[in-house]
């Protein structure tokens, strides 16, 4: 029997006092704008229309919350990636630190111009030069190893033109989208062609993407045996690249279906468009064009990072929204501190 | 101003009769036996010792959800796997059809045995000729045109010696771990040495584990435009064998953390087992040994299918539970029809 029961008001009264408050805080919850950062302009008024047409159950376009799946490219989609991207500073600096405790360690090219700190030395050696710099700076360690300190340097690195911490330099407007599809049930993913482990030291605290919804470009790895503890080890070389043809068919190996909506912002994302938007019953398509010369940088066709062009060309005929960042975006990055 | 506010009792009073009704019921929930096809031994109290001991705020055991992964090898371990894999019978089953279709198609030794359902005849051409009647069967399609012939033989298909369909020759006590666990806010994935394709086909309906929780063996895949539409097609040729030291590597590369509960019934769990188990924490290890000849099948040491001995010698020292069927489990398969 319960305690003091004769005390207690009727359930029937509770249950109905209780909804009543419930629908009023859901009335104001509505009212309330999901993406204040964000112009009211039409590129706003299209996401709220997609994502409210897919989560009201009477409408045909409702979408079960399980195949609620949106991915996102991170470099200049999430965050910015200008004047390189990120984890190639990130290896720069790592190579710096290994050629310091250890002259021997840039033993070519390549490395040397990386421990010098000169980037433009490093890019002049082609892709090769750039796949050498990271695969030496990636590997050699264990996963967990190379997760902290990839964690060290987000949390004390800072760009070189904006002086701001680099997760600070996400995009104030994508972490609202982000956390208004994730209210609405969706699944948020990061498919990038950057590396899988590098993403996956902030995907978490700054995006709130947990690591097994990150998708990335691999690294070789293998298990062993280290001081008789077991690891998965980083080895040197490429296993995968998760960019043009590569998202697809990484989204596949790790979804398993097409995403119902799906952001970019370069032609390294077209595929990823074409594949996911091709899908059976309602479908978003995004690109994040670069126009805000004065408040980030404006490229696309020309650019040597983030090249946008045929996905430019393709996105009024396949219905992609195509974002403007000066037009569209009230903010680009976070109030730092906050 | 809320209507007919006057004739409401108190928020408080409401919440606190609330919270009263809602304790009651989850005593009740809590005496209920969450795992009833398992018998009353230690490997049951083990088990529901381990969830307890993670998910009780209070205990300094205890588990944040987004930690609490738990990892399930497939074949011998989620559902059975003799005479031989399941996903070797259908392809099988594929090539006779494929052979029907068009008789050139069978044009080496190992795909004319596979065409006559003579499977003594490919396993005699060793490993190339099983991974030829698999490359064969499993490719120069989309994966989704693939998905659908794997989910339509399992619809239909029967074992050749209990006459079952192969999704009723899953582990009825298997099955409720895996719900008792997701109850308990555990992600619950497939971690296998089978096709992620061919295990996504029933993962979800069979187990209720969704796609993207799936990880596997992988075939080469690329994207490709077919008759104008984007896919992702099924290649010839094996990207990643998700086996022994390669299932660390593949729970690195989709989950990207060490999951802390982790099931497997042979050597080829083995290294995923001293992996995951190796973690910081409270960390769960359990070995499915096929004990019960009258009910399913005895193998361990000398098995062909699902070899288990070093694992089984390793077990007591690294703190594994070694799972008896025949002593452990009131029943094996589910009830048929249900």
């Amino acid at each position: 029997m319960l305690k003091s029961a004769r005390s207690m008001p009727s359930l029937a009264l509770c249950v109905g006092a209780l909804l009543v408050l419930l629908q009023a805080a859901s009335i104001v919850g509505a009212q309330a704008d999901p993406l204040p950062s964000w112009n009211d302009t039409n590129a706003k008024a299209a996401i709220i229309a997609f994502v409210e047409s897919t989560t009201s159950p009477s409408l045909e376009t409702y979408v079960t919350p399980g195949d609620r799946i949106a991915v996102f490219d991170n470099d200049g989609c999430l965050w910015a990636e200008q004047p390189v991207y990120f984890q190639f500073l990130f290896a720069i600096d790592m190579a710096r630190k290994k050629a310091a405790a250890d002259p021997a360690w840039a033993s070519t090219a390549a490395l040397k111009a990386a421990a010098a700190g000169d980037i433009k030395g490093v890019l002049a050696g082609g892709e090769s030069a750039l796949i050498e710099v990271v695969s030496a700076t990636h590997s050699g360690m264990t996963v967990e190893d190379f997760t902290a300190q990839a964690a060290e340097w987000i949390a004390t690195a800072k760009h070189p033109t904006t002086g701001r911490a680099y997760s600070d330099m996400i995009y104030q407007p994508m972490l609202e989208l982000l956390s208004y599809l994730r209210d609405n049930d969706y699944q948020t993913w990061i498919v990038s062609g950057g590396g899988v482990d590098f993403m996956r030291a902030f995907a978490e605290p700054v995006y709130g993407i947990p690591p097994q919804q990150v998708i990335g470009s691999l690294g070789k790895a293998d298990f062993q045996m280290v001081d008789g503890k077991p690891q998965v080890m980083k080895d040197p070389g490429i296993a995968f690249i998760d960019d043009k043809g590569g998202k697809p068919v990484g989204i596949e190996r790790n979804i398993g279906k097409r995403p119902i909506f799906v952001a970019g912002n370069s032609d390294g994302d077209l595929a990823m468009l074409q594949w996911s938007t091709a899908g059976e019953g309602p479908r978003f398509g995004m690109i994040v064009h670069h126009t805000d010369a004065a408040r980030e940088w404006t490229y696309d066709r020309e650019s040597h990072i983030g090249q946008l062009s045929a996905a430019l060309d393709q996105a009024p005929a396949a219905g992609w929204l195509v974002v403007d960042m000066a037009k569209d975006w009230a903010t680009i990055y976070p109030e730092v501190g906050k």
